[in-house]
């Protein structure tokens, strides 16, 4: 154990004035600072996981629980290993609908994982606003993992982490997001960070998957819609398209999945017509062949799996900057 | 790391003569002086949990298997956070209905992990006398973490002890259960260990959901029945509505939820009938509305989060003391 | 904490010239000497679990990840436990028919828990070949932990160990095992393992269970076949009963399970006819009654519990085999 050299590590990224927050709930109230901050502390959580012993006891005798209502693998297990590598206690609940509690509320529910000891609850809920209720009415800590179709800002730290460490920079650059933008908690949490950091969002996708009026809302000069993806995409420095919940077909919203990847697929005869240099991006998990084109998806210019190494130091800094609150 | 300094303090809870028993099954065959020692450690482990780093490596290297046939949110997750605040491992196995492999025997399954290594078993089962069968046949640990309507002997320890930490002792105080008395585990194991420590216990309820015959029964000297509650929770020093399962109107015990909440909600008129410094404890998770009212849980008079956080430290002692084995 | 002496009793394993294999899929391209390097490593895991705080920090620092798409209840746990020994972290996913991503493609999953730092990748799929799909597309070390019908490595390993440690060795000895052969992954990698290590293996069943034309393989000249199983289990030193899926009786794979029984089950006076010191395996979990009668699972020659417990030492040794890497 070096445990002395890895708080000096960690010590590079202080918690200085920036830092407000006691909750991740979305990026809508951050500031540029706060984002530089988690950058910067994710960079030194990359470095331990670059060391032969990928882990320090920084949070040892912290307690994070994760609260599953909707299922995930990749996140749950990403902050899993997050709290792990820092050496704090994890426990999973995954309260799916026929395991949930009959008749006790979400807050009784966050309240006693609170009881029990937590300092960090990671919660997913398929209702928007879920976490905002819990970070109300409860003194722990939350963050985030997906509310609905409102927010992950998880992801999007992990996004615009990824666009910062492959290109060095987020301002100036043009970012095309496709697909179903309307119900994509990954679009709208990412809308903010980008926009915040000076990039250019176009969203693409059916006039039915996107969002209705956002066009016109002024507090977003920085969003353009465009419902043709071969014009969206030029001289684009980053094209992320979205996973496609193939039950949107049932419901109306798309006239057939073959129709739909023939008009939005991000495919290599569309990728040449963004900038040579230009990064793939999918928040995972892929269809592939529906919105994206496999020899894309692992293609030279995708970043997708550095996303999901990303992810886990995002989220190991995230938990770091929560969990010693401001000290 | 103040490892020796941590032995020290746990040391103060010294397992002389009185600790018998191998298993926590239930309350009927503990005495007296074994419900202090649980006290004691208990006190240990809550100096334990109030430092910066609550964790200690006191079972380190020791193996902790939860088995729970029955879904479990805040009973399982205590007893894991319990067992890794100690340093122990911790595996989980949520047996549900369809993932139990068919043909093999509870036997058989319990000395499967305790062939895999588990030093303690903490199990949960839908049928009364499970964890009995178990103790019977195997060497391993075993503590019972609710069987069928039998048993929740953890549950009324942790009860007992928040009684005591607030009121300073549990003798003498009349405790007023209110519900449904013959399908609760928690109420049986509670009856056994109030009386032990002296207590008086009124038990109320509908006719149809009390205990048939208690009454007349010799063995239960201090233990009163009433199915009027204004006239039950006259001067209570403790009262402690049960959760009402909401089938049991289907199954005619009950002839309506409305109706119930009506005759045996406990509500904040009815809390004033009780002593002003009465307690309200409940073993959750909550009906509000039906069993309780949301005002009085979540009142002055409440310690209902207190028991969550007891219950954590309540079986960080009972884990101790069984894995010390009287050593 | 011994961590050198620790170091000491494992460096007696040298990972010397013999071993090859990044990954445990089968043992039909394992020599000798790589299966007696498994048993002297696991010589030295077992030491470990025998002291008194049984864990050593070998693995601190490594993930290993049990991505488990069939239930399983003593396989993930005794891997996990094996991890957690060696101061593994590990985080479990269940993929269970419902829960799956739909549309991702299974190198996409593992590829996921591959970016989120995975070493090694402990993996139950029911289509055989699964993992060396995802060993030939990925660089993460993979252990089959049961595929279809095709393997189960460790099981076999552990199979092989036990019946080393008991009878002193493995060549030369007569072993049958009875039952469903066609449909068992532990009989065929068993078959590998025994008679790479010299042993003759008789596989006796009911013609419909048994596989079609394995006798006149040349590859497999120590491999017998006989239907009548008073027959085949004369002189045996090893006999292993196989569990029976009782869902063949409804493919009319077998008449009845009263007649499988009668024909098939290893009872007390057929084990008799098997040499006195004969040795009763099972890989569990048993239908006692049905493949196997009770005083025979649980008599003085069942080793059935020792199968259990070497079962972790021998995930241990391959752990850490694989996790050091020839280093």
């Amino acid at each position: 154990m070096k445990t002395t050299e890895q708080q000096e590590t960690l010590s590079g990224a202080s918690l200085a004035p920036p830092w407000r927050h006691r909750h991740i709930l979305d990026l809508d109230d951050f500031s540029r600072q706060e984002i530089e901050l988690v950058f910067k502390t994710t960079d030194a959580m990359k470095e331990i996981l670059s060391r032969e012993i990928k882990r320090v006891p920084t949070l040892r005798g912290k307690t994070i629980i994760t609260l599953f209502y909707e299922p995930s693998t990749r996140t749950r297990v990403s902050f899993e290993l997050a709290a792990k590598n820092l050496g704090a206690d994890v426990a999973s609940l995954i309260a799916s609908a026929s395991s949930v509690v009959k008749g006790e509320s979400l807050i009784d529910t966050v309240s006693a994982l609170q009881a029990l000891g937590a300092d960090i609850i990671v919660m997913r809920h398929p209702q928007s606003g879920a976490p905002y209720l819990v970070a109300q009415h409860l003194g722990v800590s939350v963050i985030n993992a997906g509310d609905g179709w409102h927010a992950h800002p998880t992801q999007a730290l992990l996004d615009l982490y990824t666009i910062q460490q492959r290109i060095g920079r987020v301002e100036g650059l043009k970012v095309v997001i496709i697909g179903d933008i309307m119900h994509s908690r990954v679009a709208r949490s990412n809308i903010w960070g980008l926009t915040l950091m000076g990039a250019e969002v176009v969203l693409c996708g059916p006039p039915t998957l996107l969002p209705i009026g956002l066009d016109s809302e002024a507090a977003l000069p920085r969003v353009l819609i465009e419902t043709n993806l071969d014009h969206a995409i030029r001289e684009a420095d980053v094209v992320m398209p979205l996973r496609l919940q193939l039950e949107r077909q049932k419901r109306g919203l798309i006239p057939s999945i073959r129709e739909y990847a023939e008009l939005y697929q991000l495919n290599g005869r569309r990728l040449k017509m963004a900038k040579p240099s230009a990064l793939v991006l999918h928040p995972g998990p892929m269809n592939e062949g529906v919105e994206i084109a496999p020899d894309v998806a692992h293609g030279a210019q995708s970043v997708i799996e550095q996303q999901v190494t990303n992810g886990v130091a995002v989220r190991m800094a995230l938990l770091y900057i929560l969990a010693r609150g401001g000290k």
